[in-house]
């Protein structure tokens, strides 16, 4: 089959061997995938993977022994396959199982190819009128829906996002739902606009964000953001860490204890809530969408992803 | 009056003025005071602090024109001075007032002297069997109290209290009446061995203590501390931070997202809790005294509180 693997560097290759269903597992006809800015992290090293990259997509069930009404059905799926087994499995953390792999991420052939499977305990049959583009957003809108699960959001409440890649402008909708006053701060007017609501205020200026936020979403994917949030946020307010990075932060840790400030690192969150938002029309990723490429030419993809300005570039297999 | 008097040094100053009570403040005679880590930071520039240190105090009204029943009242006070009129005082956050001053720490002159002034509304009658010195401890255990009032511990809880000075004893002792389980990491036994109570776990060996705990309390004092409560913490746990020090941390602050870890800053707590504690002998501060000094002997009291292995140096005024 075909493949964009991560090896030295990233390589397109046509060979690859298609993956074969484990027990409990489904075999996965990919139609489109998702690039990350975690890929692209991949790449420069993080988690030293090795494998297929890949791992927001959409696809068509065509093997599954032993659940086969799954059998073409359109999915997406969670991408930590959790050993269910262990104690933190038992607590209900099953995205924090120390014997988990991840798909496109950790020891786990990832989307980025014609086949991938995953445990079947993973995967959501989508809603007809939810569409394949919209569907490759399920599984960051449901890592930005994880803030919901987190911390209680009033309507009366400040919120700040920081940064307008394309986690911060899910996060921005998401938080949006909850009737709160949001702000984003980002970097790019053009970005900004894409999102911009009723009641919401984008901006570039961060003069022109009231300091004294209830809550703040870092979501820069930069050393910077955390600093720039500790500005914004008020005593006994919360940051959502929403950024992952190479190497260490310098972090002025006095000042959060002296303001009770807490920080909340947010990982991946629930898929159904993704779903709801989607299925309702609660939140627009289409605007998102930069470019789309065929997997063959999935190195000029990488390229693009990687480029200013990009946001959601999107891999095609048909 | 006799006054320890922060300069460019600290002195001792015997003809310094006694204060004045303003409006709504009462006149404090000062029985005895306790040296706080937060002093010794102070004398080494924290805060740029100029003026009488001590913000651990019991003493005697002698004035108080607006509520003259108090007057002959043991007291002890919370060390914030609020305006009471800004929004961050309307919404109930009155220790983080943005125009506090905070006595013997920030502008407001404090306890290491015969009288003080602080505002009614600080004060607290204390029942007459805490002891003198039992309520000098009142400020720091409402401070180990506050842990309480920001996060739900329950008795399946492991916790992990890091740090064996005044604040993480008195801590560990807090956290050990909700019935969790608690384990001390420290550096002195002898410390360990003041407070060490059955089903509570004192130990100076890392290798000693389960990892994954719930809850990890960071009151070492040191921008070390966090690190070790990280590798200590499990996934989705929180790490409350209670050491303040100068200067930034260097901190792997991906790792907490990608663990979902809570930080979450604390400092001064509620007097009532930590008076009810004393009240009902919970705690047991006494053992943590380790020398008294009269307030003449002032600067051989604030050297003694910072050699190793010194806990609680009190000043006494009488």
């Amino acid at each position: 089959m075909r493949a964009l693997v991560l090896r030295s560097s990233p390589e397109f290759d046509s060979t690859y061997s298609p993956p074969i269903a484990q027990e409990g597992e489904a075999l996965i006809r990919v139609l489109k995938a998702g690039i990350c800015a975690t890929d692209v992290q991949l790449i420069q090293g993080y988690m030293g993977f090795q494998g297929i990259l890949g791992h927001e997509f959409v696809g068509i069930i065509e093997q599954c022994p032993n659940q086969k009404d799954l059998i073409n059905k359109r999915v997406v799926g969670e991408i930590n396959l959790s050993c269910r087994q262990c104690a933190t499995c038992k607590a209900g953390r099953l995205t924090h199982c120390p014997n988990r792999t991840t798909l496109g991420i950790d020891r786990k052939d990832g989307a980025f190819a014609d086949y991938l499977t995953l445990p079947t305990e993973n995967l959501h049959v989508l809603p007809d009128h939810i569409t394949d583009t919209e569907a490759i957003f399920v599984e960051p809108l449901a890592a930005a829906c994880q803030i919901l699960d987190q911390i209680t959001i009033s309507p009366t409440d400040q919120v700040v996002v920081i940064g307008d890649g394309k986690l911060g402008l899910l996060c921005a909708q998401v938080l949006h739902t909850t009737q709160c006053h949001v702000s984003l701060l980002g970097r790019h007017r053009e970005k900004l606009a894409l999102i911009s609501k009723g009641g919401m205020s984008c901006t570039t200026r961060i003069e022109d964000i009231n300091p004294g936020a209830d809550v703040v979403i870092e979501a820069t994917g930069t050393p910077q953001g955390l600093a720039i949030a500790s500005q914004l946020v008020r005593p006994r307010g919360a940051i959502i860490l929403k950024s992952t990075y190479h190497g260490n932060n310098t972090v002025d840790m006095t000042s959060l204890v002296i303001n009770e400030v807490s920080l909340i690192g947010s990982r991946c969150g629930p898929f159904p809530k993704a779903l709801q938002l989607l299925n309702d029309r609660k939140v627009d990723v289409e605007p998102m969408v930069t470019e789309r490429y065929p997997i063959s030419r999935g190195l000029d993809a990488l390229q693009h992803a990687t480029e200013k300005g990009a946001l959601k570039v999107i891999l095609e297999m048909n």
